[in-house]
């Protein structure tokens, strides 16, 4: 593992390292705060799954969440959003490729070799980070921006022993039946759609379910409701009778102001769960 | 004036806008956050000046003061650094011409045309912001970092009658005889160096001192603490027995990291000045 740069903030440490992934087999970089009470003692985890175009960078300088996580004692991770490099696989368009790998092991050409984000950010990162920082293995919550909030739902619903408790803001919450996850799963997964149903959090939610605390947020001028599909989650959540809270936030749109606006209150959401 | 964007943000609106100044010759962009309450009644406004390099649009989507000001009822300007264009004079240095306006009317050419950002902040952007949003005029704070920093304390020490009270976020104290400034004055104001004096907040703090409160946060680890000089500041607020809280805060650097850290504070001492 490198150190790229160690900031001091909010009293923490707001460090970016990279690192050799075997799953993706390239270099990766990730973002990792951590509270000043990780000196002393193993501190919980939020891990934070970025949308389509984002880095590690995008909402560790943006989200305004460390703020709230130096309150709380909590860590932060921002890992990136695929496998990136000259030698990596890519595509012209913004969502397919670099910048957007799904949170998916594809099993496609060209993309089989590296996009491979699933494993990485239930298998590789994990590993590394517990290895290597004050994290407690046994306190991790996870959530995410749109298809960010697509990745922290159906890891959360798929490893409910690992996660504490989820949120998301403005997720991709039906990706077999929406133009952000047919064009990509077809790319990374294939033409047999039975292969899809484990990365689609309306059909995850409907089968599974989650046993702790779920809270998403969606903004009611968001530019790409059609795509993201807010009804097909809350039509899983009330089918199950899941316990959950879906909110409809009134003329905010899809950027990061609408997530900053709300930072505060998911962080204490998880904080809930974390310190239970 | 144009609308560039309008967004929705911790209950106001964060909007982008521009307009032709006739202090810079061309059409400026600048950032305008309104909370909520500007709805109802005019809010007092803060000003925040940027630093070297930077647009309106840093501080907007880094700093996290649209949290604080929310809460508090204030609105925050974000203004351009310099003008800005194919037309207009630049430099290849990142620290001179656009992006690098130092808060000063150039008196020298090429700058002279356009370079006129004391006029811009002080006259053409309060008139156009107090005749088209509902900001109150008798209640102005500012506050800047780096550069902006400067551009603050040296606004605010000399238009004392205009601001509430004035912070800063490691500015650039001591221009006359720092690499950041000495450079500047030559080629925006000419080698007298008496032009200088009535941009260098040091001497402006020796000579006139400020009415209001006043804030200075510095980093211990700032990478550019010898060019920003900021002995040279506390040196003056000793000798006048200035009121004023200036604080070094160990460990943190000169980023945006540092700059919201802190950014709570300011504003809740800005709040204590604008609604005394």
């Amino acid at each position: 593992m490198k150190k790229l740069s160690e900031i001091k903030a909010f009293g923490g440490i707001q460090g970016v390292y990279s690192h050799f992934s075997e799953s993706t087999n390239c270099d990766m970089t990730f973002g990792l705060f951590l509270p000043e009470e990780a000196k002393y003692n193993p501190v919980p985890v939020l891990w934070y799954l970025s949308g389509l175009t984002c880095t590690h960078e995008n909402a560790m300088s943006k989200s305004g969440a460390q703020n709230w996580a130096a309150e709380q004692g909590i860590a932060l991770v921002f890992p990136d959003t695929s496998p990136r490099g000259q030698a990596i696989a890519d595509d012209d368009a913004f969502d397919l490729g670099q910048g957007a790998g799904f949170y998916v092991n594809a099993t496609q050409n060209p993309w089989a070799q590296n996009f491979n984000m699933w494993d990485y950010i239930t298998v590789s990162l994990p590993e590394l980070l517990f290895n290597n920082f004050s994290l407690d293995r046994n306190r991790q919550s996870i959530t995410g921006h749109s298809m960010g909030g697509h990745g922290a739902l159906t890891i959360a619903l798929t490893l409910p022993d690992t996660f504490c408790s989820v949120s998301a803001f403005s997720p991709i919450t039906n990706p077999t039946n929406s133009d952000w996850g047919v064009k990509q799963f077809n790319a990374y997964l294939g033409k047999d759609k039975t292969t899809w149903q484990a990365h689609d959090a309306s059909i995850l939610m409907k089968e599974k379910g989650f046993p702790g605390p779920i809270l998403i947020d969606q903004g009611s001028s968001d530019q790409f409701w059609d795509l993201l599909k807010p009804e097909a989650l809350i039509d899983a959540i009330i089918e199950r009778k899941q316990a959950a809270t879906f909110r409809i936030q009134e003329g905010y749109d899809h950027s990061y102001f609408f997530i900053s606006s709300f930072m505060e209150e998911h962080i204490s959401f998880h904080a809930d769960a974390l310190y239970r």
